[in-house]
């Protein structure tokens, strides 16, 4: 079995140094609002009986006047699934339920309802095989066709770099995941969302797979550096009404009701002890139901 | 297989009629605080392929003075469970897969975090079976000894009068079910919770089981009415701090965490199709995550 220990630290500093670049260019959005809002970090350590080395990571957050609520987090965690749990997990399996996990996640919810509100996550896993996964959606309470067209085409052109199916596939697969069937609406307008990127070598593709996973994924982190501050600059400073606020809320109790019914990552979490804190950084600072 | 039309027609009218009590007095509760607020009611029809008379409901929707947001539903509906659901059902299967099911279920959200918010809900079903089941659980943001005390002597009266295992039972069934696992607390401090009272007469119990079902159900809905309401009078007019409704907010993020992740009849109604208004009028009127 190949040893990932290499490659695993390698994606870490990677997510870790997107996460310092993403953090200073939020906080520097603040600071042209006249705001000297900054990030909280809180470290925390993962446990599991009879590992030495398990892990943990460190929540972001930061509570601003244009970032209402944003939450980054970074983890790098170590070690052995539950035995039932390993059975339903990509290459793992109740003989073989050692893993790693190394990614970063963010979700910020934005006090002008101008503003989109966004989520993006990528990461690196190893069990007895080993992938990259992530992707990125735009959540706009008031949508702007020019805001959801500039989002997708960043997207679009970061994928057609690395491979001409990504993008297709990988936006349906965000309209696929981030839908609501209950309401029948999608959470928001889409992006991309991509899992099972895999990294053994094979004599079918040309040259290492770790690294044109990485490079892609580095290249979805860099798309969203780009494109999100452009979206918040663009709409932070818009006048609003009490209805648009109003708007806001409910469409967050939507994004609320997704988080808490569908997503996979937060019912994981939720259910296998995890950091509460930094799994429901997802949710909304407010909601409503009206 | 006995037909219990008769006995679901009689369980509806005293649905109705305790809905109709309880609308009543919570109005009156609104016009002591000086508000004219009333309930509004929309009725709805459920919809099932073939069948001509699969029933529906009423919603009843009240926001106030007193009453942030109160909504008390009745519902009364027919047909046939889908043959892999049936399997889950008491008493129903893949070749027997009709029910009918009659009940209320209320929710108060209130506007001074001094006044408790509360649940209750109680229901009829027949399938091959026929039970009743239902409960009430009190949710203080802000607990005091004295309500909660009261809340629990209420309800403990009402069992004791028909079975002297019935409140410890029912107690510990809604201290087990209204508990969030992944923050180690409960949603409130409880009240009773039971199901499967089955009433199919039998050689071991003396008289019509249906009938002693019905009037214990009959009491738990007049405790509630004869308990909520003093509690709410008791409090309403409290002056509350800032912190005091901030500690109400975060609470309802609480609440509404069981409600999506947890609860049974919330994601029955979600992933069945259910009409969503009623299902979610459950949900708080506002949420914060801090």
């Amino acid at each position: 079995m190949t040893d990932w220990t290499q490659q695993t630290e390698t994606a870490r500093i990677w997510f870790e140094s997107l996460r310092d670049r993403i953090c200073a260019e939020f906080e520097a959005i603040e600071r042209e609002a006249g705001s000297d809002a900054g990030f909280q970090y809180d470290s925390w350590n993962r446990e599991e009986e009879g590992n030495a080395d398990p892990g943990g990571g460190t929540r972001g957050l930061m509570k601003g006047k244009v970032f209402e609520k944003v939450g980054v987090n970074v983890s790098t965690v170590r070690g052995n699934f539950a035995k039932e749990f390993a059975a339903t997990i990509n290459g793992a399996s109740a003989d073989s339920p050692g893993f790693t996990a190394t990614g970063i996640s963010l979700v910020a919810h934005m006090a002008n309802p101008h503003v989109p509100a966004v989520h993006m996550n990528t990461r690196f896993l190893t069990t007895g095989k080993a992938w990259f996964g992530g992707g990125a959606d735009l959540n706009p309470p008031i949508p702007y066709a020019e805001d959801t067209d500039e989002f997708h085409a960043c997207f679009r052109a970061a994928c057609a770099a690395h491979n001409p199916t990504y993008y297709e596939r990988f936006k349906k697969w965000a309209d696929d995941y981030f839908y609501i069937p209950h309401r029948g609406v999608h959470r928001g307008v889409g992006g991309i969302f991509y899992d099972h990127l895999e990294c053994e070598d094979s004599a079918v593709d040309e040259g290492a797979a770790f690294d044109r996973n990485l490079a892609f994924t580095k290249d979805v982190g860099e798309a969203f550096l780009d494109i999100f501050p452009r979206l918040v600059r663009r709409r932070m400073d818009s006048a609003f009404t009490a209805q648009d606020k109003q708007t806001q809320l409910e469409w967050r109790g939507r994004y609320a009701e997704f988080n808490l019914v569908y997503d996979r990552g937060t019912l994981f979490g939720l259910k296998t002890g995890g950091n509460i804190d930094a799994i429901l950084m997802s949710l909304p600072p407010e909601a409503v139901w009206s």
